[in-house]
């Protein structure tokens, strides 16, 4: 019987999951040399978790299940909230700012489409405990230069979402959270209609919808002529000096509203090229999520990397690693695993499993392409020695095992 | 609200996190240098492809749902089920033996208990292609040298079922199983019963008996006298040669049986000091699966290592990595920004997010034992340096953000 994966998953061959874990090698050394930590939570939580950041209509998007204590349960579709109950559990008396960071898969129950999947994994940070520019600069400074550590050049829009926040601030709660919703979809009709349907003050209409539009260098300075000097625009020029200095190049766009309730001040997403319509690899911004999973007022900023994404068009390649290949003679088994042994302790080495002849063992080391095989027939043992043999150069020398690893270690 | 993580799984702190990753690291290394690839396959499968591998009883363990779809699914209770999958499914074509290698999550719906969690973590190989002793042998060393790689002295148990198997083919398939699981459960009194039950033959009775009691260094004489030459028993002896080659210590133990049907001929466990009555820390063997999921008479081996288990046990500490950490005044803020750019593409470093005053910032640099901070004042920056200060010794001196990077990497 025939047995799939399931539907929207992936298996990931070696030559794949060699290429992702040398890209998440490399993401993982840059977030360490910004002074992150990693913490891992559980792959599923309780669903109140998810409901209570985004309510009742996500679980349409859920994997969600009651386990056998008749529990809700989710598998997660994102780890910013499991980080802050974490965080909220045990992690308040930490020092802070809380520098964090992830590197987890996650589960969303969605039409499978080009680099959309049920199962895909995220690269995020969450830093806790200030709310200065200066920790969301340094969040967007280290997401840009993870970008560029795994050679993608990225087209970061950063906003403040402070300042249309003060501009519907006249408005209820409810509505100000679907007009965000309608301006993060990009949704102007539907904006317009809204707006009509509130009765909302002509000056506002104006102000918002020219407000949403300005993008570019001089958009804070035109946002100043449009609601004046208020201090959500100060806070978002000092990001942009911060970022300046951290020598991350963006574009300001009023447009950019992330569409969640809790994200309070700073919003940044950043686009790649090569990925069609669905080109988002990262999102971010200060947020409060704390205070709701029973914690203090404590702020937050972070963001979550798409990594299927990056994997989609990163161009790296894994640094080669192919086995050296020992080939034995069924007399001389024993002395090629002892040879085997000792050469392990300093690179990937193969030898045979399947009794081949001679011969068989030498086109198995030219099908893997190894660029070393190491002979050990009688005469070699004789001598304490082996026979390494170049495959490129066909050049054969009789060496000690030690001899061996010092050539083959030193370039 | 405060929420809590589910019931018997586990929150990672940084300083935990840290060491898991260290160890995964050291582990890693070993199995890639004996020429092992990674594969990663789904968190969940069809629920299908654990009851036909283990039975429909297993269900009462496992995390399993329905999918939005209407599909039966589950959280794999363990990787070597979806890794055949996938090779059926995907790998049939590829070069043999294929030295294959996972790590990654499980999850058992049982009571939580010492030392296990709905959610644990699995470092596993399978080996497929070869009914060689050689690939037994190549699994078994390699399995003790992991553990060996990250300070753990194992005790090795090996068996080979061909030889208890040998003496009960004359049973129903049924019996046979039965009576497996009840050997490897050492259940000894259910063991007499049952034999009683299905009116065994005396003399069977008799070897079985003896030959499950036996263990030690002339247990393979000892075998040998009670059932004879049988090609079992010389497959047992050549893999005990090819193991002291690789200089393995073990102990034969015609007891191990690992209760389930698909064990071939080989099986080893290996236990761990420290750990208490659940002391198992690696379970494995040769195995015939992939028939029973679609695919050819294609043999296997492999093992799987309780990575949580290892975590207990293990001593091993990572490598103090306390970032550097950059103190400014207000206006030299983005004079700091710029060094940590610099001093981040070769090590951690942390800057101020706070808007801490001088102390404030030299008391964190305190708190984290950070062993040099690297003072950027306004006198600093008129002279194009910065003061290095060694926190041991109090020593300070001022230079280029080159010259610290050069002594700061040097040691």
């Amino acid at each position: 019987m025939k047995i799939t994966k399931p539907r929207g998953t992936r298996d990931f061959l070696p030559e794949d999951t060699k290429k992702r874990r040398y890209v998440e090698g490399i993401l993982r050394q840059v977030v360490k040399n910004w002074g992150f930590n990693e913490i891992i939570t559980p792959t599923f939580e309780s669903l109140e978790l998810f409901t209570l950041k985004s309510g009742e209509g996500i679980i349409g998007e859920l994997y969600n299940f009651t386990d056998k204590g008749d529990r809700e349960m989710t598998l997660r579709p994102e780890l910013t909230a499991p980080v802050m109950r974490m965080y909220v559990n045990e992690m308040q008396a930490y020092q802070q700012p809380l520098k964090l960071f992830y590197f987890e898969n996650c589960f969303r129950y969605e039409r499978p489409q080009k680099g959309r999947f049920r199962e895909f994994w995220q690269f995020g940070v969450e830093l806790i405990g200030s709310k200065k520019m200066d920790a969301d600069a340094e969040v967007i400074g280290l997401a840009t230069e993870m970008l560029k550590a795994v050679g993608i050049k990225g087209d970061l829009h950063v906003n403040n979402l402070g300042v249309i926040r003060n501009i519907l601030s006249v408005l209820e709660t409810e509505h100000q959270s679907k007009i965000m919703r309608l301006v993060d979809k990009k949704d102007y009709d539907g904006l317009d209609e809204f707006l009509e349907e509130i009765n909302a003050p002509a000056s506002l209409r104006m102000k918002l919808i020219e407000l949403i539009s300005l993008t570019g260098t001089d958009a804070i300075t035109k946002a100043r002529d449009i609601i004046g000097d208020i201090p959500e625009i100060e806070d978002f020029q000092e990001l942009l000096t911060l970022l300046d200095a951290y020598g991350v190049e963006y574009t300001i766009n009023f447009g950019i509203a992330r569409g969640l309730d809790y994200y309070t001040g700073t919003v940044f997403e950043i686009y790649a090229e090569g990925l069609g319509a669905q080109n988002q690899v990262c999102g971010g911004g200060s947020y409060q999520l704390i205070q709701l999973f029973g914690g203090g007022d404590v702020p937050s900023t972070g963001f979550g990397l798409g990594f299927d994404r990056i994997m989609e068009v990163c161009k790296l390649e894994a640094p080669d690693d192919v086995p050296v290949v020992i080939i034995a003679k069924d007399s001389t088994r024993l002395d090629a695993i002892k040879a085997a042994n000792k050469l392990r302790q300093h690179m990937p080495v193969y030898n045979d499993l399947m009794k081949r002849n001679f011969k068989a063992q030498l086109s198995y080391a030219n099908n893997i392409d190894s660029k070393h095989v190491i002979i050990i027939g009688e005469k070699e043992v004789e001598a304490g020695k082996v026979m390494l043999k170049d495959m490129a150069s066909g050049e054969q020398e009789l060496l000690t095992i030690d001899e061996v690893i010092q050539k083959l270690t030193k370039k």
